[in-house]
Formats: C-alpha cells, structure tokens, sequence
C-alpha cells in the first residue's frame, strides 16, 4: 500500500522548509537559544495545546489568531513568557511586527516559547536575534539544539512516504521537552513540518488522535506545563497525500519523541515501558499506567533497580480503578513476578527480575483480570539527578 | 467551657491503657520492631483505613470482625502482610490465637502491619515476639519507637481534658509514617487511646471528620499506602465525656501528627504549608492544596529553597480546577509575589522570598479569587535523601 522509510533528517526534510538556530544571548553560556522553521509556501497548521489553566503568553496569543495560514514559527529558550498577562501577548505582538519588518517575506509568524515562569520576555534580545535568521537556510539540526533547555540531547525524526501510484511526500519533526512533563495533553514543545497537501481539518483530526496515545502517554514528572505545544505545519509542496499512510508516519514520528523525551527527561536512567491489560476499561488501564509512571516509590524504586513489585501493586490499587488482589498479575518483561493472588516471588526470581531492571529500557506489564480495558504508557526513573536540576533551576 | 491540657506521654495518659515495645528480631539490627496496646477494660473502637484497593491482609482481617469490643491492639513493622491473599489473613488467625493462649485476657486481639509488601508475615517470630509482652508495663515511648519504620523520630501526643463540671478524661495517640504518605483516607499507623465513655457512634462520626483536614491534607510523596490506619481505642474509665471538648482534642492530636509525619517525611527537611483560598468550593481548594504538595517541581524547589513562585502558579493551572491568571494571588508567607496578574518580582523581593524558605516551616498561599472555598494541606520537600531511602528499601 505504501511505504515509510527513515530519513536522516528533521524539520526540513519536507519540501520548501528552511529552519536554524542561533544565539540570541539568552542562555548565559552562549548556546544556541532562538531557532525558526519557514516555509517558502504558506501553511495550513494543525495544533494541539497544555490543559494548564496558566496557559502561558503564546498559546493565548496563537489561539486568538483563529483561522490563519502561516509561513513561520520562530521558538525561544529560556523563557516561558507565561504568567505575565496581557503584557506578555502585548510582548509578541511588538517581537512579531518587528521581526516582519526585518524579514517581509513573513505571513502571520508564530511564536513559542520555553524556559522560566514569570518573567516578562526579553524583547530586544529576542529581536535582535531574529535578525541574525537567514531564511534560506536548512539546518534542522541546528534548530532542534536551540529550543533545548534541560534537554542532554536533541529530538528530531523524519521520513519519506512512498505512495502506491509512484506519488510521495515527506514529514520532518524536531521537538524538547526533559521536565514538567506529564500525560494531560501534550508536553513539551514539538514541530511537525510536511509537504504532503493535508488539510488543517485532516491534519487536526489525525493529530487528536495520536496525542492520546502517544505524548500524552508519557510522563517524566507529573507535572503539566503551562507551555505544551505541538504545531503541524503542511505546505502541500509534494502534491501527494494518503490518509492512512500520513496517519501511520505522524504517530509513529510522535511516539518516536515522546519516547525519546522520556529516556531524556530530568536525570532520568531508564525509559519504562507500563503496559496495563484487562482494565474494566481503556480509561481506567490510562489511570493506572499514568499513576504507575507518576508514583514516586516506583520511580526510585526503577532508579535503585530493586524489583520492588509490591509498590507496583499499591500503585494500582491506590489509582481508585477497579482492581482486586486475587486477578491482578505483574511482569517484569516476561517475568511474572506476580500470579493472580500468588507469591512467586523468591531469591532466584529476584535475580532475574533485577536482570531485566538492570536494562536502560525495559517494559512493566500489570493484567488487572477485570474486562479488556488497556493503555501504554512511558515513564522514566527519579534519580539523585532530577533533584539535583529541580532544586535550582532558575539560577 | 473545657481545658485541653498537653500531657508529655502516648497512648497511656489514659486510665488503664498500658503499652510497651519489644524486639522480635525483625529488624535486622535489634532494634524494636513490637508494640501492644492493651486496656484492662474492653474498648469501643473506631477506625479508618486506607482507600488503596490492594487492602492489606490486617485491614481486612479487622474488617470482617464486624462490630466488636477489644482490649488488645499488637502492632509489628517490617513486614505490611500485604498483597498475602487469604494465606495472609489465615498467618494472622493463627497468630491471634497463638498469642491468645499466651496472654488469656485477651478479647478479640487486633493486628497491624507495617513494612515490606509482598511477603508472608513470619509467624514464628512474630508469636515468639508477643511471648516478651508484659501487659501490665506502661511504657508507651517504647510502644511509639517500635511501630517506625523509616521514621526519624517517633510520634506521640497526650491530653488531658477538663470539663466544667470539675469532671476530667484524657487522650493520648502515636503514629508513625515517613514514605507512601499521601491524602486519600488515612496515611500511616495511629492509634488513639482515651478514657472518656465515648460509643462507637459518636467516636466513629467525630473521626470521620477529623480525618479530612489531618490525616488526608497529609502528603509526603503522594503514593497512597497499602496498610493506613488510623484506630481510636475508649475504655470509659474516665466516666467522662464532652463531644466538642472531645471532638477538639481529637483533632488537635490528629493534626499534630499529620504534621510531625509530613516534617519527618522520608529526606524531608521542611514542613510546608499549602493555604488554598478562594476556589470555586471546598472541594477544588482541596485538590489545588493536594497537588501543590505532591508537584515534584514544587517539592524540588522547597529543597533547593528556589522562590520559584512561577511553579506554584503552574501547578494550580495544571491541578484542572477552575483558575484565572488575572485573579490568582501568591504569598510566601505574607510576602505577596505575584498579585492578580501583576509581576512583582524582582532582586529584592526574591532575597526576601529566600529568606522565607530557609525556614524549616512556612506557608506558601495561593488565593484563587474566583468564590470561597478553602482547604489547607501539609506537605514535605523531596531531596536526595528520599532517593537515596527509596531507591533501595527492600535490601
């Protein structure tokens, strides 16, 4: 039917997408901290945003643009722009206008932004950093460095779709995000671009549904930003689009990030793959792998690599679903650690179940034994390093 | 109308109650590990326990009894019997009926556990421990010693109540709990001894509604245990009883223990207050003060002492209750640092916020400003030393 094929890129391997990273002089040590994707051919853009009631200046100032096309979306580091009010979506109103006057070429530029709660954005660095974007550039990687903030490594991923009929288009994403991350929406920062001649209606109904299973799936912290954004940017320019096809390369572009996202989250050592079967229904196997990969005793429990089942067990019944004692079984990877109301546990399985702990990425399955319901979620373990970064973030 | 007079003694300020903690070679140190609490006259007793569906073998056991008197309450740490099936509540059967014939007094003896979960309880020790009890030692210190587990210091508290009348009864409690503390029912272990002629009906109404704005406005790392507790054992023999004296003693020992178990949390190192006022009801005000003592980033930035306000502002947008931007207020104690909307941070103001969180207890405030419910919480920070606790509890 068609084929997805990966391609060593990221945001600019879809046709007539340029983007770059530069220093605006925001992170102290000089890193790259500003970053643009532009399109030489306006965009339809599908979106999806933070639950945060606090939802920071940006998000605001994109969602009361209503229906529009776009040519740019310019992303900076360092700060939030969030909780600083109607100043704040005053703030983008003056960068964006300015940064049109610098480059014409633009058509309702879109800004994002990451970093620190609370303060009021630096609009003279932000715009004389603008003025360093050379807009025929293609540096995807460069750009995926600069919207870094407590990331240790950047996130990109692209593939070309070959259609049935010879056809094909392409899909290019680069995203960040390494703490507040939490399953209630999505997560981080995360930009999409493609060339195939998607609509923003079809764009925005696949994009709904991958969310849930896919960003929304991951969890680093608990805690949900007051800044998550992914945006999908279409400009048409291969001509070719094939529902299913872009479907199964958007999903797969995003679970591929959200994963890498969480095996980066915040001093984090491993990636936990929680598989829950046989809830009473898919919402409630959600409510126990999200409990799973947010309870603290199982996230330093996955960072001491003691197979302390037993905390996976309270987890679940403390998640409120309906669960019982005598049907529940857990597994670490294949191993059944639990049967159903019986102990199996002893030294020998212990060793075992400590082999498979001892992984950089391993999955915990837990079969409620109620109905059908399931759900997978992605976590990470809590290490003396989340502390270590959490404790003084701002300085 | 009464006196509430602190006592400095435990759970045998009141008449006839005797306690006492000995080792039954459970802790691997030989440190206590056994307590009792026993009355020379049958008890009314009230309870509640956790909300975890994975109820331990004790609660369950306790459960089933239906309505009865008791006179004895023995208490073991290191093991919880949780997650032991029926094997663990026939272990507790029979350990009951061992200890029974070796103390012949006994009516309907109790059991409670704290400790590892997923392990069968080891009989012998346990029985072999209860044969060193001598009931009639009051020694209710070395009671509070044995039942901690990852406790740094043990919990006690004591009343004595006066009434108007010239009559008098007392009250006296300890608890234990540092880790898988969290508001969703009880916590941990408690128990409460009086000698006033309550019934079962009244004690059992008045703890219900103390538990909500003690016990459950607790958290130390969110993880909602296997094993909460909380009984209150009356003898009567005081001969005296004032329902409100007796309601207002009650919550002021269970609120002096909520909080010396949040100040003692697992690495904690301040005890922080979370005042929610201005919410929608009582009910979101509490689910704004929940999640703010349970938000990792918040907790992180109690332990860096980092007046990262703008994490306090993004955890109640996250929380999902009906908040505004424009109309949330926060205090660090009575520092005002962001007010409707206005940012009024600044070098100044955040070395006097500094200074507020060096404290080893303070309040931090969030006024909603959208109607009139309230809630106060309690809550820990998260450092390395819950990590370094957590991450290898079992060995």
């Amino acid at each position: 039917m068609y084929n997805i094929i990966k391609l060593d890129s990221g945001v600019c391997a879809s046709e007539g997408f340029f983007a770059d990273g530069i220093s605006a002089g925001l992170k102290p040590n000089g890193a790259n901290d500003m970053a643009f994707i532009y399109s030489e051919v306006p965009c339809e853009v599908a979106s999806s945003f933070t639950t945060n009631k606090m939802t920071a200046a940006p998000i605001r100032h994109f969602r009361a643009k209503g229906e529009f096309k776009t040519n740019f979306v310019m992303i900076n580091s360092k700060n939030a722009n969030a909780m600083t009010g109607t100043k704040g979506i005053a703030d983008i109103d003056e960068i964006l206008s300015a940064v049109t006057s610098i480059h014409t070429q633009l058509l309702n530029p879109v800004m994002s932004s990451t970093g620190v709660i609370g303060v009021r954005i630096p609009k003279e660095k932000i715009i004389n950093g603008a003025k360093l974007f050379d807009l025929s550039v293609k540096n995807p990687h460069g750009a995926a460095k600069a919207i870094m903030t407590t990331d240790s490594f950047s996130k990109e991923i692209a593939f070309k779709i070959e259609l049935e009929d010879g056809r094909s288009f392409n899909m290019g994403a680069m995203a960040k995000g390494a703490g507040m991350i939490n399953p209630a929406m999505a997560t981080m920062l995360c930009f999409i671009t493609t060339d195939a001649t998607a609509t923003k209606q079809e764009m925005q109904e696949i994009l709904d549904k991958a969310i849930i299973t896919t960003f929304n799936a991951a969890s680093v912290d608990g805690d949900t930003s007051t800044n998550d954004t992914v945006i999908l940017l279409s400009n048409g320019k291969s001509g070719a689009f094939h529902k299913e096809a872009f479907a199964e390369a958007l999903h797969t572009t995003m679970l591929f990030l959200a994963k890498e996202m969480v095996r980066d989250g915040e001093g984090a050592t491993k990636l936990v793959t929680y598989k829950v079967t046989g809830a009473k229904d898919d919402l409630e196997a959600q409510k126990v792998a999200k409990a799973l990969s947010d309870s603290l005793l199982v996230k330093t429990a996955l960072y001491g690599e003691d197979p302390n089942w037993g905390r996976i067990a309270s987890t679940v019944g403390a998640s409120g679903v309906e669960a019982y004692e005598e049907t529940l079984s857990v597994y670490f990877d294949e191993l059944c650690v639990y049967d159903k109301g019986e102990l199996l546990f002893n030294d020998a399985m212990e060793e075992k179940a400590a082999k498979v702990m001892k992984q950089s990425s391993f999955t915990i399955s837990c079969d409620l034994g109620v109905a059908n319901g399931s759900f997978t979620a992605y976590g990470c373990d809590l290490g003396h390093e989340y502390v270590k970064i959490n404790a003084d973030y701002r300085s």
